[in-house]
């Protein structure tokens, strides 16, 4: 991997990858055209070898998993994507195998999300595997939905299952032996393999009032969307939505739907909307096969209220009634 | 730095650096609105501790060197900057302070260049420290500098001096102690904090038909030029514009010419214009007090000829003649 004849192999393994504002990767930078009055969404994240990603991880889905949870920012503004910047720093010893491998987990969720490659950076390091994305999209001006939007009497939703995210990273390090095989490798997948949300994060521009990704956990992600927008919230504990296979794993007591709550990783979209949206969501969710579940309300008042079955707040964590 | 605390104080350190689009840095991703009619530029660099910098390097030198690069990027595409985001991974054992002197580095590059913070990623990692910045700029749809426009007949430019980049390393490598003081320090600044060429890159939208930023050394990057326009090369070595500082230190044999025409680094722009630019250059360069140096002229033939002044080909490296 130190020797130039390796970087041209890299560079080989990439330029399949390139697409339309790539100027074929031969340039000094993108170029990117947003429609007329729209304007660009732009997020970054890095992934770091032994810290976000186990070293024996397969690399093709540490690299989609890389990608995805860039989609999945993008996904949160109602942002369509329009490529991504790929930055990779191998360890000398890489294997050329492994570039390859990634580069296919690249090329299956470039098909998947119809995105291309605009440019990059690759250095040797003599450090942990590391992989920055910058991803980026377009949004109609003025339209993006952001953290701040939120408004009392707004109703709190969230997409798909809570807690899956969370409870298959359990799994990865060893939980959850007494689960269905069918049951684990849905909680794996949901792990490894998060789903962005981009086409309902598209139907909730002009719909949502506030909108986030969940990957922070449920509740601290909602507590974002709170701090930032200035209010409080109420959630009931019954109504968060879990999978099947993660209340198999509750019901064996091998995780709780506290965890469910404050574990991150979901990559499922948390967004308000006021009352009288309820049955545009209702056509959303149909049309999508994706289901939208309302978990509580906005409130004036700071803080995040979990209300059980009788009405009464409940711990969580440490706290039980969060104040941000 | 592994605790919650010292990202806060990261964060504490990074959040006055939030420009406009940066959502204050508290939502998912960052929105850009170029003006109507242009297009946004995106490129990324990274720089890793004791591949791309030494670690007792200035902190606020290396936070300034790789955003400068970045903006070289830019200016290379003749956009102007809207901002940038920032991936920092620091090891564990980052001292406070260097955090601190860091972010002030870019402070004071922020305002230099009008530009502000977009949005970032902070992790602790087990390797070396590394820096990843995405510039973002604008120019007007379809008038981007490219490496893919020149056409036999047009000059070769470039801004500036060449060599004081590659020189400057030497000097931070211990070389060239019968310098000057003050050819020392011309040289190594010119290394440690390299000049975007914004303003230029702007007045040469219309002008130039091929441009890039000096990263790889003239004679390479010149390459990069011919190659992607499908094009040839003739150069007249006695053309390269040395600096005094340069001229010395060849003069005290402690570099050469050659190794000005093929050390990287000096992020000055290379450009090719039609004859009948001519008058425009000269009244830009006036107007910015910064040399254009005609240097050369494309040709239909492939490969690259560097004449000396008895229009004998000179050899470079190992050739002499250069194929792409």
């Amino acid at each position: 991997m130190s020797l130039p004849g390796e970087f041209e192999m890299i560079r080989r393994c990439f330029a399949p990858l390139a697409g339309p504002g790539s100027l074929s990767l031969m340039d000094d930078a993108a170029i990117l055209q947003p429609r007329p009055g729209w304007s660009v969404v732009a997020t970054v994240d890095t992934v770091i070898s032994s810290v976000h990603f186990l070293p024996d991880d397969p690399p093709d889905l540490i690299a989609r998993k890389a990608l995805r949870v860039n989609l999945s920012d993008l996904a949160a503004m109602g942002a369509e994507p329009l490529g991504y910047l790929l930055v990779t720093a191998f360890p000398v010893d890489t294997d050329e195998d492994w570039v390859a491998r990634f580069a296919r987990g690249l090329a299956e969720d470039q098909a998947e999300f119809g995105i291309g490659l605009l440019g990059g950076d690759t250095s040797a390091t003599p450090g942990p595997l590391s992989l920055t994305i910058t991803a980026l999209g377009q949004v109609e001006n003025g339209r993006a939905l952001l953290r701040s939007g939120a408004s009392p009497g707004d109703r709190i939703y969230v997409s798909g299952t809570v807690g899956d995210g969370a409870f298959g990273l359990k799994l990865a390090k060893g939980a959850g032996t007494r689960l269905s095989p069918e049951a684990r490798a849905f909680l794996l997948d949901r792990y490894r393999l998060p789903q962005p949300r981009l086409r309902l994060g598209r139907r909730l521009v002009g719909v949502a009032t506030a909108a986030l990704d969940v990957s922070d956990g449920l509740a601290a992600d909602l507590g974002h969307i709170c701090k930032t927008s200035k209010v409080g919230a109420s959630v009931e504990a019954v109504r968060i939505p879990l999978s099947s296979a993660a209340r198999a794993m509750i019901e064996a007591r091998e995780a709780s739907r506290e965890e469910a709550l404050t574990g991150g990783d979901d990559y499922e979209l948390l967004f308000t909307a006021p009352a009288h949206a309820e049955p545009a969501l209702a056509g959303i969710a149909a049309e999508l096969d994706l289901p939208l579940t309302r978990l509580g309300e906005i409130r004036a008042e700071p803080g995040l209220a979990v209300i059980d079955e009788s009405g009464q707040p409940l711990p969580i964590g440490s706290g039980g009634y969060r104040h941000f």
